[in-house]
């Protein structure tokens, strides 16, 4: 049973007993001089990230979802761990990047804000330079670095991937349905048959733009062109490849090839076509020997836009969607592969987020020493190679720079709550809404007077993440 | 693209080349003298079909349930077929059953009512003597034949599974939350931690009450066992296995070995022990050489009981649960497992529902000639052994006596709805609602104004259903 208590904000992530440090120190200095050689790299494993864009909870077959067909997907999970309880760290697009690269949540870095939740082309502000994404600490380390796919963190020069850890880039700098030409037509975005000139996004190769408007109906093709290419290129060196699609997000566009391909229609296609692209970067992997030494990691940045009707996806069971604190808006599919060390064929419902993925990441890279005392992430090791308890005591659920709401073990508290998009004022919840998410994950029956001692954990919690976690300045603020 | 069309009621069901129908009569005349011997069984295969009671379309891991973990029934989905549109024939128990047992609409046979929904232990009525159920059907083929678990088609003498075509009979006749004890609590069967004592329900072996009440924290467990000596007794014969669980309908047991086993709670732990069952069933029908020569079938009789709470299941994606004509009240998960037959990992979308059951199997036993006229299942081999499309071109929603709901291709219109269990009155829709469902699972997004062809095609063959469906007497109002 689940006992609630209050635990401590910050467990050391990793700490090492004294002579695993003596021995990588040595390490450390016998290969300081930049990339490791391949007689090493086992043991430091490639890293691919795999992040979607608005994808829901349920729109994956191994997630449940009737006529959406994924069988690369199916088959990554078959070959390794489903997680159930898998977070993104905000409900919408460039706070959960941010999240995602610096392993804080965003307002710690001020990439969110209670007036514009995202960037837009006329934004000034970026993730500041002073972040350490998970590029950057992987360069560090010796890794080859790469990104495609869709950025959103600043598309100013001095924010650009390039300029935080990435060796190159190539991919769109915010989202695909802005830039929206003058005189297109109303609802462009939700439409199902939508054509590629009502929108002027750039598409950029490192830090010039290559192609405006971006032909998104073979971006997802494209994207996959370039990371296999970067795959093959760097097969004999540690590499982080972190490959952003910039679909389902609407407008949705889908290659030739999978027009038509899915009974779910346009947003069946889209997914259909990601899912053929996992199964061409997992042939690479495995084509090039590597797949016992690459970490592939799947999931997404937050959860269905819900309404851009039938071009919007599904968070199955879940509760609401993108934009949202409830468990649809954040809550992700997330997949975890990599043969000979995660176990095949495994679900795990342990509580993680996309926090913990640059804690994850650097601890295989072999990184040292202490994390930075504000980071929020927890290394994902004894849910993905031991079956072990989660590190992770809990979570919080923030919109824009207001914590609405917390998860402890397997219950969550709502302390604020509000509808996705609607014009609601944000309700207050003098006594919060209380879940049991392993045995209630539609947040259906509020269990908050049957148990106090759970409510009182809370809010002591939530007093701690309000003292602890500053908010620092909004870049989202910044615009022209 | 579909094109909706109005399609005659009844196509031939198995038309047979003269020349096949010969060769059967012929090995008709050959092994008329009763049971076919073993060396024949080959072409007679075994058939398990195993009906759960309340199960959500949500509630198997290969279904997408977060928390519930059914690894040999995702094990039977990954050797075999998962079913995605597969449809009960009714959403609450009764005429549920009545369709799966007769391949007939509930209405045909009197088995539904406006005003009682299901038998109760006061009913006198039951499935008539005239009707034939898939087991006098399989036995007339020589197949033996045992029911394990709920009836809930009659428990007068008349009417039980003994005097319908089963040789053998071990269960309860009617629903596990009848004969509640006066005295017991109030709620007493959405409790999370109800007592045996409190209901009064009989267990029976053929015609006999053996145990009352009946210990029902063993039931799963006893009907397995019960299941599993059948095989195994009944290893050289072509036999016919109808295993109808108790569970997970309200109120919810489980044997001690799973209290506690699932991280859902004790709708968890009951679903668990059901996939527990199933593991061994296959593994019964693997250690008897027999897994090659078996279809089993694994579905349900309706949708979750969403108002119990949490000891009512999840319909997922879908909307509404049982007691409803929407998605989520007939919608159920559905396996076909048959080594060497069945492709093994295939997930089909093809319209099918527990109607067309009786004519798969009885074609599978070797029937020969046409179909009765009044048959509404259609044989399912084009989907399950040649992955063709379905021979099915609509299905029919009723509520009670009133057909609320079509189904034709991707398409599902509503004429009537109303609430599962509410006090609301039928709300009849002018215009019908209109869904395709293989874009729209969850019937969110109205099509009707813009498919006028569409719902014309329904128009016309709701007329036909109409004039040729003809409601007889019901049995569901005789009572004590």
């Amino acid at each position: 049973m689940f006992s609630p208590k209050f635990v401590p904000f910050k467990r050391a992530v990793w700490p090492l007993p004294l002579p695993s440090a003596l021995l990588l120190l040595l390490l450390g200095t016998l290969y300081s001089t930049g990339r490791l050689q391949a007689a090493d790299s086992a043991e430091q494993p490639n890293i691919i990230l795999i992040f979607c864009d608005d994808l829901g909870y349920g729109d994956l077959g191994s997630y449940g979802h009737p006529t959406i067909r994924t069988p690369h997907l199916d088959r990554m999970a078959h070959e390794g761990m489903r997680l159930t309880d898998f977070y993104s760290a905000a409900s919408v697009c460039t706070p959960s990047r941010a999240a995602l690269m610096t392993g804080r949540y965003p307002v710690r870095s001020g990439m969110c804000s209670d007036r514009r939740r995202v960037l837009f082309p006329n934004s000034l502000g970026g993730l500041p330079a002073e972040e350490r994404t998970m590029a950057e600490a992987l360069k560090a380390q010796g890794y080859a670095t790469a990104m495609v796919g869709k950025w959103h963190l600043g598309h100013r020069p001095e924010y650009l991937p390039t300029r935080h850890g990435f060796d190159q880039y190539f991919g769109i700098p915010y989202s695909n349905d802005m830039d929206l030409v003058p005189g297109s037509p109303r609802g462009a975005a939700k439409s199902l048959e939508p054509e590629v000139a009502w929108w002027n996004v750039p598409l950029m190769r490192d830090e010039a733009i290559e192609e405006r408007p971006a032909q998104q109906k073979t971006l997802t093709r494209r994207y996959t062109r370039e990371a296999v290419s970067f795959i093959k290129e760097e097969r004999k060196a540690p590499f982080f490849l972190y490959l952003a699609h910039s679909m389902p997000h609407v407008p949705l566009f889908t290659s030739p090839a999978f027009e038509g391909h899915s009974l779910r229609g346009l947003y069946g296609d889209v997914i259909e076509e990601i899912d053929w692209s996992v199964g061409q970067i997992l042939k690479a992997l495995r084509e090039g020997g590597m797949q016992e030494n690459t970490l592939v990691f799947f999931t997404s940045d937050n959860g269905p836009w819900l309404t851009q009707g039938p071009a919007g996806g599904s968070a199955g069971l879940l509760h609401e969607g993108k934009g949202s604190t409830w468990e649809g808006g954040m809550r992700e599919p997330a997949l975890a592969w990599w043969p000979g060390r995660i176990p095949a064929g495994t679900v795990s419902s342990e509580l993680a987020c996309t926090l913990d993925l640059l804690p994850t990441f650097l601890k295989l890279s072999g990184e040292q020493g202490s994390p930075k005392p504000s980071l929020d992430g927890y290394d994902m090791a004894p849910i993905l190679f031991e079956r072990r308890a989660s590190a992770r005591p809990h979570f919080a659920f923030y919109r824009g720079t207001r914590l609405f709401a917390l998860r402890m073990g397997p219950y969550k508290a709502h302390f604020l709550t509000k509808s996705a998009y609607g014009q609601d004022p944000v309700k207050e919840h003098e006594q919060p809404l209380l879940f049991n998410l392993h045995r209630d994950p539609s947040e259906r029956f509020d269990l908050a007077s049957d148990r106090p001692e759970v409510i009182q954990a809370f809010m002591n919690l939530r007093k701690h993440y309000l003292n602890e976690v500053s908010v620092a300045p909004s870049q989202l603020e910044r615009v022209e």
